[in-house]
């Protein structure tokens, strides 16, 4: 009997520089960074250079690769002109973006035309550079396109969250803010071995494309088992914030009795718990400091200070009915209070992740390249011994084998 | 230490009823059907139904799902201007085909918008027919559309491996090309665990849409190691001719000599051996066949007149060079004499491998959607102990760490 590891489960596939995830101890390395101390610190771009390089730039190549990203934003007319069409036809954001990264190839050809293992590390990281850059470009135009409003052309004098805040809003952004989405998109730029950044690396093991790995990527990101879609989390937060609205009854009563109604039909409570860590995410820490600094005093943000408390009775309520499970805030929680505060709208959540994320799926993509083996696994055969061909006459209902 | 399994060697990721690849006996089944009584017999509509189905279909429902096909052959007029915009920008086909392909959301936005596991298994199967049917008409069009010819509408009349010719040629194929090529699309359309169905798979498990997997398994098809790239063995077959023509030498002998230069060079030589195959692969066997059909008698095609006696002289001279390692004549060297031989150009080779494998790629997907298992390995982390932040103007060239 052959074995069958279904789903992967616990296989290691490779070995990457990119990212630690440790699970139990609450841990995550970004290139060697606890994330606590680099996510709250680094500039997207000394992210970007670090997943590349494997160290934190100098001010000379962030300046560099930070003209490099301002060059490659904005969109070819022919890009844009499928986004329109892509907004008339009421195209999903996910579904635009994927269309919008095809037709980048129509303004630069060259862009899918490379193949991964024959061209530099430098030629690469040049197309790395020009879908990092692009992407927030097609994210921002296709939100406002899909809401009747012109896009607004990318700003070169802003750095790459700067400017897609003010592309998304078109004000300039407070640092504040801007540090606050860079805090998000650092904590969230690589996880380990999740299922589009596996994606990204299968595609790229066959020597085809940048472009069509990172394709390939956006497209399992939009499954909802992919996890990191923070909509659920707001929605279940607003849901109990409108039932105290509406009953007058304070909030955190209230989130008791919706959490233990939620828990006896064995439904999840989403925001809290995670499939890898049994500690608390260390990104929920890190995005919860982000949120501590964006209002560090009660009555700065109303949806803020109602979060904080539905939090604290939904972590009082599952630790009284699941004593020991210790069953913590998530990312997706501070993921939807973050983005919600920066004006992001939840429908803009999964292509804002993958704003974060195409850093890492790059990342590993050139270190597949470097790796160059073919990603192919075996798969037990379980269908029918040998059949003979049925003449067509001979076919009819009857003889239908059940399926 | 953990073990880690590079390029998932040897790993059973889970079970198929589609096809059984036995690389030591040279047997490859389809659904159960030998693949030498199913290719050259079974139309691709019924190919299709048996991948979909698990069985053959009987007369009503073949007519339905070739209704259904044909149905959905016309592209939507937005997906034919991205298609005028790829042929202007000089895309490479198959990166034209991914755009087609996000395209067709244009015409029919819930392509996309689908989730894979709260529809029904009837839902997704007709998202799978839109895709299938959509495939040879995005191929043909971009074909034709790049060499400044006005595509060809779909026939509803015509089989779905008829219409294809017709789109191409825009002439009636007579049976027996028809025949060759439904035999082609049979005998490619499905081989185990390859890298593209794998890609579709890891994206469907994450409930993600159709239309994403099969972008995903489009980018990983592209790749040159991905394998079933027929061309370079067709540049063989010229490059020897022309110089058998040049020089006025018979071919047989100048093959020989060919062969034993590259062999010495240490090269391989494309259209022979394979990967998995250890005796003749079972794809080759049915092509050949086809193609003994096509042409019954030496005269009918001189290419494949020459292809014979260059095959004979390559068999022979690789038996005396490498005696006991019995490497046989692989899929790509006929595959690329039987589309050559119906006017199908090396260029469009990958893109109509495309239009085969695409019907694999859907019933995997519905086999994984059954089946409902994110798949999501681990990865070793092999980078940098804890390190910690470096301020901006502490950093400089000298502090580089090597890469």
């Amino acid at each position: 009997m052959v074995e069958i590891v279904r789903g992967l489960d616990g296989v290691v596939i490779t070995e990457t520089r990119l990212s630690r995830v440790d699970g139990d101890a609450g841990e995550l390395l970004i290139s060697g960074f606890p994330l606590a101390e680099l996510a709250p610190r680094a500039r997207f771009e000394e992210t970007l250079f670090l997943l590349w390089n494997d160290r934190l730039p100098d001010a000379d190549e962030e300046a560099v690769l930070r003209r490099s990203l301002a060059a490659a934003r904005p969109l070819p007319p022919a890009a844009l002109e499928v986004l329109h069409a892509a907004a008339a036809a009421r195209l999903a954001p996910m579904d635009a973006l994927r269309i919008g990264l095809a037709a980048l190839g129509l303004g630069d050809p060259g862009l899918h035309r490379t193949e991964l293992h024959r061209e530099s590390a430098e030629a690469n990281q040049e197309r790395a550079v020009h879908l990092v850059a692009a992407l927030p470009s097609l994210a921002a135009a296709y939100h406002r396109l899909s809401r009747r409003c012109e896009p607004i052309p990318p700003d070169p004098a802003l750095r790459h969250a700067e400017n897609y805040l003010w592309m998304l809003a078109g004000e300039r952004p407070d640092p504040a803010r801007t540090r606050a989405l860079e805090t998000y998109l650092n904590a969230t730029v690589d996880h380990g071995m999740n299922a589009s950044t596996f994606t990204a690396r299968v595609i790229a093991s066959t020597r085809s494309d940048l472009a069509s790995a990172v394709t390939g990527a956006l497209g399992a990101l939009k499954g909802p088992l992919h996890g990191g879609a923070p909509g659920p989390a707001l929605d279940m937060l607003c849901a109990v914030r409108e039932q105290a609205r509406a009953s007058g009854r304070p909030l955190a009563g209230l989130t008791e009795d919706w959490v233990c109604e939620r828990v006896a039909r064995g439904e999840r409570i989403m925001g809290f718990g995670h499939r890898v860590y049994r500690v608390r995410d260390p990104r929920a820490d890190v995005l919860g400091a982000a949120m501590e600094r964006l209002f560090p005093s009660r009555g700065g943000s109303p949806l803020y200070d109602d979060a904080r408390t539905v939090e604290e009775a939904v972590l009082r309520t599952l630790e009284r009915l699941k004593p020991g499970r210790r069953l913590h805030t998530n990312v997706e929680f501070y993921t939807a209070l973050l983005l919600q505060s920066l004006g992001i709208e939840p429908e803009l959540f999964t292509p804002t992740f993958a704003v974060a994320r195409i850093a890492g799926w790059t990342a590993h993509v050139l270190e597949q390249v470097a790796e160059d083996r073919l990603i192919r696994p075996r798969v037990a055969y379980a269908g029918p011994a040998e059949r003979g061909w049925v003449p067509r006459e001979e076919r009819h209902a009857a003889s239908r084998p059940a399926l």
